[in-house]
């Protein structure tokens, strides 16, 4: 039991950088200060300084030691908030710096800026693509190279006998090479693991999750697709490239070295990896938009779009170099579902209620895939978090899918002519006639993306249902199994292959149950509804989904019945359990603000919600109280009110702005000291530069030393601290402040009196804290784990 | 000169329902009051009430009199804005009776509220394909007639002469059925001319259009594009109906009641309509949201998007029974471009900078379009504002484009073998051999959307470069003339016509300069990219439209072509001149939110935006006072800060919350007043109810009597004021003010100083004024015109 805290691997490793939390003190909840509109007690909660944290840290004492005293018994479940993840500062701090820079600009100033963050999206887009290029090559060549050495084997011992040398050299190889794939990602960067879309959907929300997009994530996370595909694991090659290109460019411009604009690239990226991988750009823009951007920005969204394009069309260029058609631009994505083209595409309205039908069974099928995986996650997190154990797996799961794989070929007696049109390329022909191929073969040997296109495709009787009823529940089991290991792999494809296989199934029933069957010549179109509805009811994506299926498929026609289909799937599935990816995100305490406030959330207010008292600090500050604040670990405080005294008035002060610890630090760095003492001012000039060159690795205020005379000077933080932070009063309620959060991507939002005094701080966890459970409206419990 | 003011129809009548402006008041921007922290002064600048409003009036007397003694002579130009536009209130009127209301609501009264929502986004869906139906079938129907009848006449005098008959009859039943759709329009409701996508952009952007949404537009929209269709003027029937139709839906659910919910339907509307009309759901929603919100909600597109899935569902289920192929469900929209199939939809990368050529092209012809038809609406504001010269004009125009249609057929020489595959319902043989028929008559003798798609797919050689070129020439002017008509009728398919005609031309001038032809076999790809070009240099859309034109030719591989043509066109157009709806917006004076604020403006505060002084209530105010303000007509304030006065001090009192005028009025009409003299409350309970049950066409104050004794009556707000509006201080930059604005869709946003007293008010008109134009940041006049 002592493992229960651990968790799954992208979170595993807190964030060197350090601070957490968002000023919230850990006696959040625990007394919420009474509200009063008498200046005197409101002003009260609104501490200064040095003697705020002395207080916290006295009356947290207890609370903290109960803690400490049983670190490992804090169990884990979906009721805890984790206070390790910071938000992104999606607001512009507007400190009187950053006002100067920005006037100073001119007009043509500004167009070379816009130009200049085209030309970064446009460079992301390029090089989204040409990765996508290399993976795309690279793991079709030593695909190859695997299935022909394991083709020529087991031929060679077909005849003879002894087909359990062939099994074990198709383990083996599989084993070899997800184990190569997983000690990557287990030792080098856990947070390569999965498919990224979790991540991703984080980032995007405005968390900052620690190291995902740094170059050294995105070079292990190729790595671990390419070993995990070519490893014959359950996974597809997709979305796992989507994010982690854009750092290295976004700070070759160095104004662009701010949350906002980051977060701006991030999502040119993930709709341009989309985009790349299902050659769907207007799926990529709206999947980024689906799950990121909490407002909508025209110019924006251009550029994402922009982005988009161009990754697609990056992709097509290489790889129809790569294919020897060069300048043949048409191809589509990564993905190819091959297209759906002529008689077949049309559609009947009585063919509607069974699409729908199959939409609910999709959602039923995923739904059952996501508890048991949920089941397998906490398992894992567990017993199964240490890396050498994390490889383990991982090869384990190879050998088992590689011998099930095999089992399932060799006792299939589904034989199929190897007509002139055959599209496998490697067919097995093992027990058949010549001329002919082993069909289960074509799902199991092959990479997951081509079983799926030759299910869609391929002529009606090239499978019989057996087969597929086979291939269905194995591989839905073996996908189950496979996605969380510590290896970089998605969902996505085996979705669609589990889908399209039982899609395809009830298409060939229906078609020997009614009379005439012609008209449902095409079980390739039941094949896609079924990949849809099984997706739509793991992810429980819709609007980007239907878009991203009808442009990987080349055809609109398809749009209302896949939206149909995955708007049932994801009804009957949301009945059940979450979606995969939020039930990753909620295993791992994330802190994730979803759309809007839960329903019933009206009759909570600010005052309720806020983290209160707060530490706040005065506009002229002692440098050792802020090097006190900063360092007491207790809180980790990451924004700090800046309030100021009328003069010669006892009244208690009043709000002023907002700095940042990140501020804070750079200002210590820099000793930007006022020595009172001397009575002169030898406050440093500093430049927003000096704040930018810091980005984002503010050092840890431990590594920053103030001798004891520095800690007697006065610091003036009026330049420095945004002098117009968001503020509501005490009585706005939940989902107004919700809203107000939500709306301009903030990170701290302080809560005044009528008075304009600081009496609360409402930041991501104390929002996130209230969601909607079962039984009405549930607080979670926040945890520094 | 007399008529100079005059705008053009759908503006030109005043909404009864009567007050403009959102508090601003007349002396805006005259004299901006100095700053200061003292409270003495900072609380001098918000008067209470009557007191106010009589220095207010005083005060602008000399303002108001030069205003009467010239109305006439403002010039009407795209400097000013105009006060008469109201704004919606996007934000939620959060008081206690909602609040109470809300909190009485349980988890699942939230769920069927949400289930009703989706209902009114199907119906409204259902409804947009059923008129979307309607009107294609009554087209169709009627154009057949009148071009079967024509046509007889022309071919009974071909052989004997007198050809100028058939003219004749051609214009006088062009002109007839234009007479009557102008007729409806220019009469009954101006606001029905024009494509309606002004209008709805204005309305999503959170602008209070009269009438737009009511049922009477639809009726004159729907009977107004039919008339100009078949009118054979040179517009489209698209895009016209895409949004008058859900006030009605909208008002069977009572809690719906109120602007929020309204807008949010209206961009289904927008979305459905789009989606109708060019089978495209994707786009439809990406147009909905381009044009409208300001932020990203996924429960909101969601529902969109099912508005726009049932809209196409419903126009292709009811067309299919009207084609007798019952249940065929894969027709695409409204407007059928024919689908890109097979060898012909493939590009290669060298063809990629002709495509961007064209795109420069497109963009130059449309700022010339725009240009023209700049001068044209000018000329129109002056001269043609009299609905009966509306409707000679209309009649005027239908009547020449008769005439020249007929000349440019007469003196045309183009014969083509009239083949087995000829698409064309109407082939004139006229002085052709007998067997072939005369194309230009193609071109011109048939609706625009039939036109497009011959251009589009007729076989390479139906048409020769003369034609082309000659076609392009008239309807180029021809179309420029026609919108702005007092008819309902859209620029989108002329403009597709006019692109793909000189998109053809340029595809054959290619095949024929380069001396391997057979790439080039394919003119309507060229046709298809000179289209979007067109149309992008002349509306200067590029996502929506990208995704428009992929759906509506069914094919997504041109995507990225079409995208960078869209976006050479809109930015060599930009260079030029505006795109044609943001133009006639322009001349409208509306006070339109741009996405983001002016880049140069960070020099700007709240404090110089802001209109002040503020008439500001108390929070139990004289009845009288609350008339007398509401009846200011000089002022015609609409928001109302309420302050309360610290009691038993002499501060100046602070803000506690804010008050529409739409609610002030309610209350006086349900007569809830306090009669404090006989120490007795009889405040009458109001219900929000009440509230909802007036809305949204709240009585003018003239209409309210109040006899004197109520006047003495105080008036509680509490219950009724929003207690807590979103508030800035002064110093906050006028980007960070428009994005809480812009973001939140706000209507008025209380300026406060730091001891949290009323200083200012910024509002919808404040933020519009400022624009980035050619030499920098210029300041827009505020009218009230």
């Amino acid at each position: 039991m002592a493992n229960i805290t651990k968790k799954v691997s992208w979170s595993s490793r807190a964030d060197e950088s350090g601070a957490a939390g968002e000023g919230t003190p850990l006696l959040n909840g625990s007394e919420q200060p009474r509200h009063s509109r008498q200046p005197s007690e409101g002003g009260s909660l609104c501490q200064i300084g040095r003697l705020s944290t002395v207080d916290l840290e006295e009356e947290i004492t207890s609370d903290e030691e109960s803690q400490r005293g049983r670190p490992k018994e804090i169990p884990h479940n979906e009721k805890l908030l984790s206070l390790k993840y910071e938000s992104l500062d999606y607001d512009n701090i507007e400190n009187q710096l950053f006002l100067e820079e920005e006037r100073k600009m001119s007009y043509m100033g500004f167009r070379c800026l816009e130009i200049s963050r085209w030309v970064v999206c446009g460079l992301i887009g390029f090089l989204t693509g040409l990765i996508a290029c290399f993976i795309d090559i690279v793991v079709e060549q030593l695909a190859g190279i695997k299935y022909q050495v394991v083709k020529e084997n087991i031929e060679k011992f077909t005849e003879v006998g002894g087909l359990s040398i062939s099994l074990l050299l198709w383990a083996v190889l599989n084993s070899a090479i997800v184990m190569l794939g997983a000690i990557i990602v287990a030792f080098f960067e856990p947070i390569a693991a999965g498919s990224g879309i979790p991540q991703i959907k984080c980032y995007l929300n405005g968390i900052k999750i620690p190291r995902v997009v740094r170059l050294k994530t995105l070079v292990v996370k190729v790595g671990g697709v390419i070993c995990s595909v070519v490893g014959g694991l359950a996974v597809g090659k997709v979305k796992t490239l989507i994010s982690e290109n854009r750092t290295c460019i976004t700070f070759i411009f160095e104004y662009f070295r701010r949350d906002t604009e980051k977060r701006d690239f991030v999502s040119a990226g993930a709709a341009a990896g989309v985009s790349a991988a299902f050659g769907a750009p207007v799926g990529g823009v709206l999947f980024s938009l689906e799950e990121g951007a909490s407002f909508w920005n025209q110019m924006l969204t251009w550029r994402i779009f922009f982005a988009s394009m161009i990754s697609t069309f990056t992709l097509n260029f290489f790889l129809s170099i790569y294919h020897n058609k060069p300048g043949e631009l048409s191809n589509p994505g990564l993905i190819n579902f091959g297209r759906f083209q002529g008689d077949s595409v049309a559609y009947n309205l009585y063919e509607i209620p069974l699409f729908i039908a199959m939409g609910a069974i999709g959602g039923l099928l995923g739904a059952l895939f996501n508890v048991l995986n949920y089941w397998l996650t906490i398992f894992r997190i567990r017993y199964v978090h240490r890396p050498c154990l994390q490889v383990m797996e991982a090869m384990l799961v190879a050998a088992v899918t590689a011998t099930v794989s095999f089992t399932m070929i060799y006792f299939s007696n589904d034989c199929q002519p190897l007509g002139p049109e055959h599209t496998e390329e490697y067919p097995l022909q093992l027990f058949c006639a010549d001329g002919e191929y082993n069909s289960m073969a074509t799902a199991f040997f092959n990479t997951p993306e081509r079983s799926v296109r030759s299910l869609f495709h391929n002529q009606p009787g090239t499978y019989n249902p057996l087969t597929l009823g086979l291939f269905t529940l194995t591989y839905f089991f073996l996908a189950c199994w496979t996605y969380g290991l510590a290896v970089s792999a998605g969902v996505f494809i085996p979705s669609l292959l589990i889908g399209a296989a039982w899609g395809r199934l009830c298409g060939i029933l229906l078609a020997t149950i009614t009379p005439d069957g012609s008209i449902w010549a095409d079980p390739g179109k039941y094949a896609l509804i079924g990949a849809a509805a099984q997706l739509g009811g793991i992810v429980r994506m819709t609007l980007s989904l239907t878009v991203i299926m009808v442009e990987a498929t080349g055809n609109v026609t398809y749009g209302l019945p896949i939206m149909l289909v995955l708007m049932t799937a994801k009804i009957v599935g949301d009945y059940f359990v979450e979606g995969l990816y939020d039930i990753h995100i909620k295993l791992q305490s994330v802190p994730f603000l979803h759309w809007e406030a839960p329903a019933t959330s009206h009759w909570l207010t600010a005052r309720e919600v806020m983290s209160s008292p707060v530490t706040c600090l005065n506009r002229i500050e002692k440098v050792g109280t802020i090097v006190d604040t900063l360092s007491n670990t207790s809180t980790n405080h990451n924004g700090f009110p800046v309030v100021v005294k009328v003069s010669g008035s006892d009244e208690p002060p009043k709000l002023c702005g907002l700095i940042l610890r990140s501020q804070l630090i750079v200002l210590l760095k820099h000793k930007v000291f006022v020595e009172l003492a001397r009575s002169r001012l030898t406050q440093r000039k500093l430049q927003l530069k000096d704040f930018r060159d810091a980005y984002p690795r503010f050092p840890p205020i431990q590594s920053i030393h103030v001798s004891q005379d520095e800690r007697e000077c006065m610091m003036d933080l009026t330049e420095f601290m945004n002098a117009t932070p968001y503020t509501v009063p005490q009585e706005t309620s939940l989902p107004r402040v919700f809203k107000l959060f939500r709306a301009l991507g903030l990170r701290h939002l302080v809560v005044v009196d009528d008075e304009n005094r600081v009496v609360g701080l409402v930041t991501r966890k104390d929002l996130a804290r209230y969601h909607l459970g079962k039984h009405g409206l549930e607080e979670l419990q926040l945890a520094q784990t």
